[in-house]
């Protein structure tokens, strides 16, 4: 061992004692007959303290060599500390060094290793080994091996076994694109990296392994937004013998766990609403319930008079935004300017001011009396104070654009605190969705979701109404996790391939094996998956995944430490029977 | 919920309690008036009893229809069994049905669902998902699960940190092929599937992390034996500021910490030998020491004679097999035909009886008299009753083939015993090894290894002689971790690349990110990797790895359940910028 001690635990208790610390020179202070080198590891900052007075002169030089990340190995006795810092747990003591050994140099660090650093975004994921000693990428890590232990033993002392399913698997064309991988012994053969391990956890599940759960690595070849990654990580979970209000019950246990455990706080029951009920209140499927500002639908009172915009519309929605009757005009024209760019796309936008007197100010007084805006306060929950925002258009794309503006409103005014947390589950998603483009309904879920048995009879006639037996965990305006309750007869399941526009030969090749697994015994089951990477996120009181991923790749996809993807040689493209097809 | 209680933990303390199990039909018996039903889950068998006078006639009926595998809930009360059964927790009841719901019929399944089945290899690998129902595979897949948690426990508590490294990595030359991934996003590039996050976890200790672990998916694109799978699973591990010991004593506290709590079994201080010491007394770096029937060299005692065979060979060695006196002719020419098998390649074998009196009966009496063989004795350790067997030759050459030869013998004589555990550390190993084809020297652990200090001045002279800061763990005959300490200066990795035979601009294009990085400020450090698959046999009692992995392929790298890998679509090639090149 280097050291008998790490940086983080000597204190006032240790006084007197003989250690060795070993770590990375944090900063020194050279004040000529004195010098102080802060120590950094893992753990801690340990002070120690070079004299020209008690320091060996060899030592006492050496010293004054040290340049800021050197790795350095210190003996020395634990002393009383002159100017104590109550900050940090070390702050009473100091090292006053007898031996010194320079374990190894180090070139000044292209970004400076503090909380706030002066590197860029570039910079530091090109030497995200220096980035990672970084307190907030480090306690990041920690923190998340901390909620990951936590998942594990909360759903093993719930009796669920962790079993490991295969990376190297098959091909599907449904869904996300995969990421696949040439077989050498099969020449012209793939294996495909899994989106999730969904089949494989309802074949334990056929397999009579009853509960299951992995923290396992997913896989998408997707045109990368900011803040997705192409292998990220999934709590994958299954339960056999089950209805939806089972899985409900146990991941809100498992999630009100982790908030006591890991924040120290604790959650009532979470509330259940439907998809339509979220669309219809927050336009949105994942609201962010920490704060109000439901809509209010307000047709009824906006239509009856002759503002043709409103008369026009299929939905006429607002919003009351608490405390803000006190918008300059130029506030307001900022937030309709904001509205009207192309990412949210409404047309214009009305507003009302709610006056402390109780009358009201719109932009639409020629058209609505105080009557109306009386209403519409009502309708959207205004006070005093407030001021109400109006769109209008189609119902969908209007409630997509107001939830645009109320997230956008409540991040302006500090609604969205990152330590308050506000999970709900919501249920009743729609099996089934339009592709508009193609005219083609897709899984909203994925294919092996069972319809609502009620619904069942909508298939045919109106499938996008039909109910599927799916639910969201959504906290903080994240979606952290979704599953459902799947088909498990091959009726069924054939039946959804057939409506999703699979031929029978289609669905044989690609899910036969599952088909022919719902013939010999599959119980009733279902689970749910929670996205690992941005539960930790969140629970951390981020919005960011990027610090919570130890080695995260960028925008396009790659690696730039280690200058990951690259070209491989010749001899190998020719044993896995490939060639590189340039246009 | 489907159940009130699991098919494994009713007793007599529940009768008359109304229940609700879920299950599958492992067997029934219908004797007309009566019919049992043992409904099996996960937990255990639970009877179920229909009875014609007590329950109801459409029950009753419906009862008759079940077949096996049939999944079936029922509604029942919990009654006391005329017939107790002392072999299973729930032998002391049986539940009298009320009601029964079928919820999913079986077909008849291709092999029994029984500890000992009737279905082969191949068929329990098509149909895993029903084999993973018969008690041994899932009994393995439990016992796995909880190998894991323990591990994860061990490490936790000690403060190592369990970090997520990439997936998608680059694909280096050194070492065994690499599985790779086409990248869509950037033409003619490939990520690769890494064979160890090896240099994640050294620049994870550049990083200040201390102490890291993972269990984690490894791969490796090799043309496969028996009981090798292309991907496998790591208990992948490294500290820094540790010097080897540290190291050996961290995860001999794993290893023991997991034979007591997952077998009750106390093992003392692991023994240490050298890589030396195990080829000359076992012929095997991974030496089976649960029995002896250690090496005797005999070159002194064989070659002073006019046995031109002996005097022809670089060695000659023998083991004193116990008890093996009484051998018929037939069983000693039948092993030496074992070792004379190409798969062994001996020449020859000689043999010594050591008779009861004392006196000794030698195939080569001729040359050698009872003073000689009094010594073979005393040198292989032979008592009266046992038997010598000696092989000469070239040195590594012989010592392997005595040492397949002392395995087998071991093995036919039950000395090893599965529930018997002895393990030890092998150091010292060489930092290379000599490619007989090529005539280059290889890392024998892995480029990134450190030599001992004391051997370095070796390296240009005599490379073989080099030894390494290298470690395995063995447990009964298996390799079941390994590791070293590893270089932390770009100058002595710059070296070991040289003498890799990599020039420096391949050092550099595919190693340059990990010297960089020991240019910042790289603390010493090192670690090991266990095989968690074999790791889990062994601890499971089982020389077969593949009942502990719940999806293995076959030996073609082949998953036969779902038929992967398989074609993909000329579209998805095309979007890959790749085509398939057929010779």
């Amino acid at each position: 061992m280097y050291r008998s001690h790490n940086c983080g635990e000597l204190n006032a208790s240790n006084i007197n004692t003989e250690v060795t610390l070993a770590g990375w020179v944090q900063k020194s202070r050279d004040k000529g007959f004195m010098n102080w080198v802060d120590l950094r590891d893992r753990y801690g900052i340990t002070q120690l303290i070079f004299d020209e007075s008690r320091t060996d002169k060899t030592v006492f030089e050496l010293a004054k060599t040290l340049g800021r990340e050197f790795v350095i190995q210190v003996k020395g006795t634990v002393i009383e500390r002159e100017a104590k810092n109550k900050n940090i747990p070390t702050g009473e003591i100091e090292i006053l060094v007898t031996e010194m050994t320079v374990l190894n140099a180090a070139l000044t660090p292209p970004f400076t290793i503090e909380d706030e650093t002066d590197g860029g975004e570039d910079i530091r994921m090109k030497y995200r080994y220096l980035d990672i000693r970084r307190n907030p990428v480090k306690n990041s890590l920690l923190f998340r091996h901390k909620v990951a232990m936590e998942v594990r033993k909360y759903l093993s002392d719930l009796d669920f076994c962790e079993v490991e399913t295969p990376y190297l698997i098959k091909s599907t064309p449904e869904g996300a694109r995969d990421f696949v991988v040439p077989s050498r012994m099969n020449e012209g053969q793939f294996y495909a990296l899994p989106q999730s391990p969904q089949t494989f956890k309802q074949l334990l599940m056929v397999g009579g392994m009853d509960k299951y759960f992995q923290i396992v690595k997913c896989f998408r070849d997707e045109d990368l937004r900011a803040d997705r990654q192409p292998e990220f990580t999934q709590i994958d979970c299954e339960m056999a013998f089950v209805e939806q209000e089972d899985i409900l019950n146990v991941f809100e246990g498992l999630t009100r766990h982790l908030l006591k455990e890991i924040k120290g706080i604790d959650v009532d029951k979470f509330p259940r609403i439907t998809y339509d009920y979220a669309m219809k209140t927050y336009g949105n499927d994942k609201p962010d319930i920490r704060f109000g500002m439901e809509f209010g639908e307000l047709n009824e009172f906006a239509k009856h008079k002759d503002f043709p915009v409103f008369n026009a519309a299929e939905l006429v929605v607002g919003i009351a935004v608490p405390g803000a009757g006190n918008y300059t005009r130029k506030e307001i024209d900022g937030l309709i300017d904001w509205v009207k760019r192309p990412q949210v796309g409404a047309s214009g936008m009305v507003y009302a001011k709610c006056n402390d007197d109780g009358t009201f100010k719109s932009s639409v007084d020629k058209f609505y009396d105080q009557d109306d805006l009386t209403q519409w306060a009502k309708i959207t929950g205004a006070k005093s104070g407030d001021m109400i925002f109006v769109l209008s258009g189609p119902a969908d794309k209007t409630r997509g654009q107001l939830s645009a503006l109320r997230m956008e409103l409540a991040t302006r005014l500090g609604l969205r605190k990152p330590e308050e947390f506000a999970p709900l589950w919501v249920v009743d998603f729609p099996l089934l969705e339009l592709d508009e483009e193609t005219g083609r309904y897709h899984a909203m879920h994925h294919p092996f979701t069972s319809p609502k048995p009620e619904d069942m009879h909508l298939l045919a006639t109106e499938p996008g109404k039909v109910r599927a037996n799916a639910y969201d965990m959504v906290l903080n305006g994240n979606e952290i996790g979704g599953g459902s309750i799947r088909i498990h007869d091959k009726a069924t399941q054939q039946l959804m391939f057939k409506y999703l526009g699979f031929t029978e030969d289609e669905a044989k090749a690609q899910f036969g094996f599952l088909m022919d697994a719902f013939q010999f015994g599959a119980p009733p089951h279902g689970g749910l998956a929670f996205g690992l990477d941005r539960l930790v996120a969140i629970l951390g009181g981020q919005e960011t995944i990027r610090d919570f991923i130890a080695f995260p790749k960028n925008n396009s996809g790659r690696d730039v430490m280690i200058d990951a993807p690259a070209k491989i040689d010749d001899a190998q493209l020719k044993e896995l029977h490939i060639k590189i097809d340039s246009i």
